[in-house]
């Protein structure tokens, strides 16, 4: 069976959250336990209570709502959610899609009358973004014992206060413990953030898993020296070693091929000026694999060719892990329902890793979880030009209600249902 | 014949210099037209007063000091000089020798009372090193009519004044007209600032020229993706484009040979994040050769394989010429004469190019003009660290007196030469 989802009830939502935070040239900035924040907490809570949802929030303020099972049990809920948090210029979909798309479906099921064997819940949770807080995604890792909750509580903002005294500061904290959020089955809805789906016209990303990251920064020490007055064959140049290994994760990306991606964003050379050699050049590698084995591989080929290249200048290269996440696997069994709902919808998808971290992987370990990506124009994200047509956003919806109701069971209800 | 020169004398004023404008550290800071400059125009005049020379100065403020020939003219002198202003974190010797080092020559002729048939001069000239006012060489190239006297007078400085301004700030103008200095032939004792008489162990290095320089900033568009969700296939990296041009600088020096050289000192990516594909690339190459012909060729290989580059992976770049000299070609009876009076003096010694520029080279195309090279420490230069031994200042100016000597005509005196 599908449920009629209310697009233009849903956009009104994205809009009026869209308000807070807003800035000048469109976008918004909500950093996580920001006012900007609790006013967005506030505004979708309301939503929540209004609908008649069990409100719950725990010490790190994730908070969810629970329309209760058709024995008004609440345990075990189909878990649906994301994040209202954002970057400094953040869009209007990224996280909040999850969210309010999650209790749009609630609210349709809701509205056709339909009662459900196991309760539907919607969540959002606390700093997915990481954009004052490091690390990311960590309201859902605290929730699902991926991060200590203490540790987290003392992490530092980038403006001066803790995690801890952020909370407190707007309120946010809630009575619950960390581990009450005990889902049967975790479903997130979200733009793919990248180019694929709108390159191969296609509606719908059935997301297998999460990349496993790999983050290095190299530091290649060679010698400073005149441009013009030393011979090429007495330089220890750290800029040519660092261009050569920014060429080689290209060659690795290369080599391995897809979905392996290779990334150098940062570069910086120091004296930096015209006529001088650089004595340093620091650099950054991104690597992604959804296969652990694969990503290794490609670490070691990095790493050891970085130090060859380096000896070969003159030079010596130092390494440093900026981040290593292992890949995720979301659960078979629920990635083939959302292909299958999609199939029965009659849109256009193909199964695709996330190239980006999401709550959906602090669950994947703790219980059945999967993904639903709708397009990104142009696969701009965490830009204030971020998009997502309606069309597109109805039918990610749709698909998110069709699983939600296929893993909760549902009964016919005043016959408006199959 | 040859003439002794007093080190301990010459060393003293290298060290009273040094203490104007000296750094906490070591090495000296003496922009040009600073107050700084004030004083050591002011010490290095009186030095050049007390010997009795006469003293000129023109517009721009090169300052010059002519011992008469034997006949009291002072026509068409043998012009020995160089700079005593000084980088931000100069050294002792970059400039001062060749300033001193000619004034020393003068002393220990007059000392012992040898007498030219040409006149002798020492000068220092406004604005060498560029790192206030631009361009560098500004005094000498104005005095030879190879820069316009009124663009230099209106060219401003890094801290607001221009160079009219600040040459009225510190009384350094003279009365003289550009052109009034005619020197017979120019002769210029320099550090190598590089590594390549240290690294052979010799002791003098006989200037053929200097290398023509050719400065591009290249600007690499394409466009910004995210890491991790844009495939390899659907990138317009920047920063590869970037890196590659890069490494084509290399491999055109590697494959021109000596003395192309080719460097690139700057590189800078936007938005400079760890996760995001460069949108824009900056870099910045130095191309050097002795050869006109040769340094063309490789400006034009680089160039067109810029495009190339940028082309294959869907981007744009942009170039600039930063700056743009031909290569000098110092006079070969001058340089000969140069390399026979260390030979005559038992010094070891190579012909080369200088890649760095000098006042000698505004002076080349209007008369006979050479330079003589002593070794610097380790190649360092614009650096407090700069260092050449005594020992090797001695030998250098000891061959500055020969050549100086042999082209100004001398006569026995006193009985005290040959």
């Amino acid at each position: 069976m599908s449920v009629a989802i209310d697009i233009d009830r849903l956009m009104a939502r994205i809009f009026d959250l869209a308000k807070i935070g807003a800035l000048p040239g469109g976008g918004c900035k909500r950093l996580a336990l920001s006012p900007e924040d609790a006013e967005s907490r506030a505004l979708v809570t309301g939503w929540f209570e209004a609908r008649g949802l069990e409100i719950h929030r725990d010490v790190i303020g994730n908070t969810w709502a629970i329309r209760a099972d058709r024995n008004g049990g609440t345990t075990a809920p189909v878990l649906m959610g994301s994040h209202i948090d954002t970057v400094g210029t953040g869009g209007l979909y990224d996280g909040v899609l999850g969210v309010l798309g999650a209790f749009e479906v609630i609210e349709s099921i809701d509205d056709a009358g339909i009662e459900t064997e196991r309760p539907l819940a919607v969540a959002f949770f606390t700093n997915e973004e990481g954009a004052r807080f490091q690390p990311d995604m960590m309201g859902s890792g605290v929730a699902m014992g991926e991060l200590g909750l203490d540790e987290m509580l003392a992490s530092v903002g980038i403006d001066g206060p803790s995690v801890a005294e952020a909370l407190a500061a707007i309120g946010a904290a809630g009575d619950e413990p960390v581990g009450a959020l005990k889902p049967s089955c975790y479903l997130e809805l979200h733009i793919e953030q990248g180019p694929v789906l709108e390159a191969e016209g296609l509606e719908i990303g059935v997301v297998t898993g999460v990349q496993g990251i790999s983050w290095s920064e190299f530091t290649v020490s060679g010698a400073t020296a005149h441009a013009g007055t030393t011979p090429m064959k007495m330089r220890r140049d750290a800029g040519v070693v660092a261009a050569a290994i920014a060429l080689e994760a290209r060659a690795i990306a290369a080599s391995f091929g897809p979905p392996q991606v290779a990334t150098v964003g940062r570069m910086r050379f120091s004296p930096d000026l015209v006529n001088v050699v650089p004595e340093t050049a620091v650099l950054t590698v991104d690597l992604r694999n959804t296969d652990e084995t694969e990503l290794k591989a490609a670490e070691k080929w990095l790493f050891s060719k970085a130090e060859t290249l380096a000896k070969v200048e003159g030079c010596t290269v130092t390494r440093r892990t900026l981040a290593r996440f292992e890949p995720v696997v979301f659960d078979p069994d629920l990635v083939e329902e959302v292909a299958q709902g999609a199939a029965q919808l009659g849109m256009t998808a193909r199964r695709m890793p996330s190239g980006a971290g999401h709550d959906a992987q602090m669950f994947a370990p703790h219980c059945p979880s999967a993904m639903i990506f709708v397009p990104s124009k142009d696969g701009i994200s965490h830009n204030t030009t971020e998009f997502t047509a309606p069309d597109e956003i109805a039918r990610g919806v749709a698909l998110l209600a069709q699983v939600a109701l296929t893993r909760a069971g549902h009964a016919q209800s005043e016959g408006r249902v199959q």
